[in-house]
């Protein structure tokens, strides 16, 4: 039988579809993406927030096809090329967006401390957060959806109780907010199907994501939920083929 | 029944006791160790390699003290606090000591794409050769033995494939080297007791591994093996109530 995430939709739609359209050109950076993955959006939105020139290329991870198995052998999105070599893993691609580009609008604090107190939280929402909302998504029976929900709720309370305002860090926008951001987005998805509710989380929570989702770069790197719909369908009968569905069934570390 | 992890050896030995003593007068940096800690490893061949000031605090992290709890919430070592504030996470310290002395023996390059390549090496070894190594030494079947030093040796291979001799990187010494650099002085573990042989991986794994583990940083941040036995006892049993024993346990990602 052929894997049914192979079938997927085959590109951005709504306001991504714009930039996508506006990022054809070749450029010295090359960003391969996935239209409908949240790490891709990490890395999309470090690149419009410092207004980097890109060119974007659109690829089905679940075809592993060779020419792309050749950039990142593990077959994932995101990836970066920049001037003949790769790049891949969402967050490295963003700190070496900043390494890169350290002047255009920087997303990281020079301060040493505080850049190391931003990746403490950013550290967080990879081993915390993101597990947590991965095993609601997949659980199938209500006990194992209550575990896991009240789990993705303390993580996410433990991130709000440090949240400056508006932004993680304050008045700027940093890789703590574009860490979390493809996250807060997909919300429904657990918010539709699993019970969950950002207000369970904490006042500060709310306002923080409610803050995030209408950051421009964030809205813009969106497509039409209807695309998303078969995808997250397949996550919510525990049947996607993702790498992070298939580590999350097996209690592994989600790659 | 007390947690048996409690009553672990309290104190630096050998030649790790030699340079615990020559760090404790009080210094812009203070280090919270635990001398049989691989992750604590880390931190402090860095703090080695680069020369950096730094006071030496021996904690028990199974005993969850008040005080060192109001620094890392999650109990765990290493934690650094610099001028009062507290930074945790292994790597997210080493990253910070690059940053807040990059004129002291840089141990990332200064090319963001080299950086980020290095980046990428570390996150193997997070994600794929330490959570190898540890179901390894905690498996208790046969079959579950083989499956783990396989996944082992793969691992280690693919890293192995990438070094450009004599270090990971090259002539420099870095931080790809110290993220990996504690696996390697412990897989006599896993070699007497798992059946784990550095030849089985490659040669070019024997002559790498054999390069770091001379690195006078690496040698000297070491305790007696003795004090390691009873430690290691326990996780060979898979008895160990340290976090990475227990997410291993449970299936989960190691903290």
């Amino acid at each position: 039988m052929a894997n049914p995430d192979v079938q997927i939709f085959p590109h951005a739609t709504g306001l991504a579809a714009a930039i996508v359209a506006k990022h054809q050109e070749p450029q010295d950076l090359v960003y391969y993406a996935g239209w409908f993955c949240p790490y891709v959006q990490r890395g999309w939105i470090a690149l419009e927030e410092k207004g980097i020139k890109y060119q974007y290329k659109e690829v089905n991870p679940y075809r592993k096809e060779r020419h792309f198995l050749d950039i990142n052998p593990k077959g994932l999105v995101p990836a970066v090329v920049y001037k003949g070599k790769a790049i891949y893993e969402s967050l490295i691609i963003c700190e070496f967006l900043e390494d890169a580009y350290p002047d255009q609008n920087p997303l990281l604090p020079s301060d040493p401390t505080s850049r190391a107190i931003a990746r403490v939280w950013i550290d967080h929402v990879s081993k915390a957060i993101i597990p947590a909302f991965q095993r609601l998504l997949q659980a199938q029976e209500k006990e194992k959806q209550d575990e896991a929900r009240e789990e993705l709720y303390i993580a996410l309370r433990k991130f709000a109780n440090e949240v400056q305002g508006p932004y993680f860090l304050g008045d700027e926008f940093s890789l703590v907010d574009v860490a979390i951001a493809p996250w807060i987005v997909r919300d429904y998805v657990v918010h539709e199907n699993r019970g969950f509710t950002r207000e369970a989380v904490s006042d500060a929570w709310v306002k923080y994501a409610g803050t995030v989702e209408k950051r421009e770069s964030v809205v813009k790197t969106q497509s039409e939920r209807r695309h998303l719909d078969g995808i997250y369908g397949r996550y919510l009968r525990n049947g996607a083929q993702s790498e992070a569905a298939k580590a999350v069934r097996a209690g592994r570390d989600i790659p």
